[in-house]
């Protein structure tokens, strides 16, 4: 054995460093200690990773089996390793302590940390994880807007519009009022529910009507359309609910404001997009090195995100911006195979954290104060299916068309439901039965819309037999 | 205009929402400040990510055009947007504090922060960048061992194994001895940097080789054997190094039980890999959700890395021998495709961090308390060159083979020499100057590698004349 006393106890080695050469203020001691946190915040974040992976692969693969969407699995899998269950990704923001989450009693097992670091090192491993689900939902909507094309938009023109804006104003009204007149909810935390009921999945309504063979259709064309612009229009009631939730205010010159700004952000964005759309082709054919095509493209879209935050409105809204302008380059297709498997390992750490924040426990009827909280839910559902069916009976000078089925591929919420839950709750705006109720919400109306689907477009028996 | 008061001085607005619910202990009050400087550590979070990208590209396709490896330009745009330079991306561990972060000074602008919030969120933005650097070193890691081929080191056999091991204890002892004979450096620091000294840079080597179409010689064959092989000892000298550090101990007991543990986890986890294999292809095949080979692969990488950071060896051990067992798997080639996209926006956050840690300053000349540190660095130069030249001459039985190429091409130290400084500047183990030291070291070597590389096997006029 060669020297034996260990670092912290080794004045004599830190002395004779400190002799020999300059050296920063701060104590070594110190930094050794940090290293020691720093590695198991790794160690943490590593594992959160792993339990998110395994609880968004399980749920997924058990949903799509199920024939429901994989993202409503990944959600229940959160759910499930989250504070509602098994306490393995618990967040200090729901009121959680690092004696709550098993992954930390799993770091103290392993480290033999002190009490203290034990708190230090469950704040910044959430505050990670919480970062990269943001990243998360940055990227999804990146993609979204990749995916998204404004010609398509063009052309469903004024019957898709009309859809959409009834099928974003009628929940918005009708929720917002329903809570604030008969269940006393204060102002905002009333709009920003209202604003969940306004958003459509694009994703699950287009995967659905691929499934069932009416992608083409007059009424799956329409569907699509209105969900594109609903994606667009929901973004905005985002930023405006968002910005809101932040001031405090119900200022009408500030949602004004936002309206505006959003508005202005995103056609500006788009305008400026078709010049900068050359200049973006240009770069990256000039570059030679790895990563050539995904990182200016991720510069561009988190340099967009960037700048919404800095003006104030959601970092979303300037990634799904990006991806609208990135959309219209010949690099297209390329991009969209490469964030494919980027998207794949961030967007489920959003989804899982959405599940794992949510304390359904808050919705159990056996305790008497969660009964409102209940009631809430079932008023949420009843706006959100009601709201988003009457859309059907908006669409005019197409008498022969099935307006039910135009209705009804309007009501799943899917991830943008998701995010509004997941920014409220962020936000400190929604309390905790109202935001289980928002959950509760997305899940039923996610759930019920692929087989109500079907039945509106009056499947044959046999088909709808091979699913069930 | 409806209700005119900011959330935080409506206290009504409080108490009617606790009346009306069961509520959180905690002050609502407090979880709406959290959340605005949770936006504000994404915002950081975003800016930060744009300034890496910006200065890896900028630094690697520069590096690119003067025919030098891309890693080492990425490295030195690290440089100049760090502590060294620009102040855009600085780390309180290097001592940094807010007011000296460009970045925090921009959040200011847009935000409108109050001190002691600054202080906090720029704590934790720069904790995360910390820990997405690491999680890019460890996905680096992870790509190297899908890209390592067990089967081929078996075929370069006994040949490529001497000069592995002649090139890690030839620079080792040398480095270390040196470093604490003539230049009083403490134990545990000099084997830190005697270790940094022993890497070969796998990438770099088998880049400039196929670049001047010697891949294929009898020379080429043995450097990329001996350098594969030195990547696998190099890791466990990482592992054995970085345990030190962390323990502050220099007990043989420990060494061995480090060895030991290092080898049976790589070993072990080859051997169980041969079984695992066959699991992961089958669960693999039956998942139908997005992610279905991705998500499983990532969840193994990094399970594996938490297991080596568990028994106290590093994470990027782990991560090595997962991309080791699925290398050998037929979803391989799929594998590796869905992997680049991830490590390219990855990987750069961990090059661009250590540069921009590393505060060349302390190598001014000008001032006389770092002329220790420039003659350290000076010395480990040398021993880094000599040390590998010499590999050469350890092949046996090959008369006629062109020992000096040997020598030199196993000269260029690359990501894994940034590696081992980054994870000693991390641990508290390198003083600056030292730290500063190896990375110059790194930087030189690599460098320098590639026009010795050609000049050894001596290139006719005209092909040097196109790439200068």
């Amino acid at each position: 054995m060669i020297p034996l006393e260990p670092m912290v106890n080794s004045m004599a080695w830190v002395s004779s460093l400190t002799s020999s050469f300059q050296f920063p203020s701060q104590s070594i001691l110190a930094t050794a200690i940090d290293s020691e946190n720093a590695s198991m915040v790794l160690t943490g974040v590593l594992l959160s990773l792993v339990v998110v992976y395994i609880a968004s692969k399980l749920g997924g693969e058990l949903s799509k089996s199920l024939d429901l969407p994989p993202v409503l699995g990944e959600l229940v899998g959160g759910v499930v390793v989250g504070v509602s269950a098994l306490h393995l990704l618990v967040f200090p923001e729901s009121g959680a302590e690092a004696s709550n989450s098993l992954i930390m009693t799993i770091l103290q097992f392993v480290g033999g940390l002190s009490p203290d670091s034990v708190t230090s090192i469950f704040e910044a491993q959430s505050e990670v994880i919480s970062v990269l689900a943001e990243l998360g939902v940055i990227i999804l909507l990146f993609e979204i807007g990749l995916e998204s094309d404004l010609r398509e938009l063009k052309k469903v023109g004024y019957q898709a519009a009309v859809v959409a804006v009834v099928g974003v104003a009628a929940p918005f009204a009708a929720g917002t009022a329903g809570l604030m007149l008969i269940f006393n909810v204060p102002a905002i935390p009333a709009i920003f529910a209202g604003a969940a009921l306004t958003a459509t999945s694009i994703g699950i309504t287009s995967k659905v009507l691929s499934e069932i063979g009416h992608l083409k259709s007059k009424e799956g064309q329409i569907i699509v359309g209105a969900a594109v612009i609903d994606d667009v229009l929901g973004i905005i009631v985002l930023a405006v609910v968002a910005s809101l939730a932040k001031t405090g205010e119900i200022n009408v010159l500030n949602v004004i404001y936002l309206i505006i700004s959003a508005t202005v952000f995103l056609l500006g964005s788009i305008f400026l997009g078709n010049f900068f759309n050359k200049s973006f082709v240009a770069i990256v054919e000039k570059l030679q090195t790895r990563g050539k095509l995904v990182i200016p493209a991720f510069t561009f879209a988190f340099l967009m995100a960037f700048l919404a935050n800095a003006i104030h409105l959601e970092a979303i809204l300037g990634a799904f911006a990006a991806g609208l302008v990135l959309d219209e380059t010949d690099k297209r297709k390329e991009l969209d195979k490469q964030v494919v498997p980027i998207a794949d390992i961030l967007v489920p750490i959003f989804f899982v954290s959405v599940g794992a924040k949510a304390d359904l426990g808050v919705l159990n009827p056996a305790i008497p104060t969660n009964r409102e909280g209940l009631i809430i839910a079932t008023f949420l559902i009843l706006v959100a299916i009601v709201g988003k069916v009457i859309t059907g009976w908006a669409v005019f000078g197409q008498p022969e068309i099935n307006r039910v089925a135009i209705g009804v591929g309007m009501i799943p919420r899917g991830e943008v439901g998701l995010v509004f839950a997941g920014i409220g709750s962020a936000s400190g705006v929604l309390d905790k039965p109202l935001e289980a109720a928002i959950i509760i919400m997305v899940i039923l109306t996610t759930f019920l819309a692929p087989p109500l689907l079907r039945l509106a477009f009056k499947k044959p028996v046999e088909q709808v037999d091979l699913v069930g």
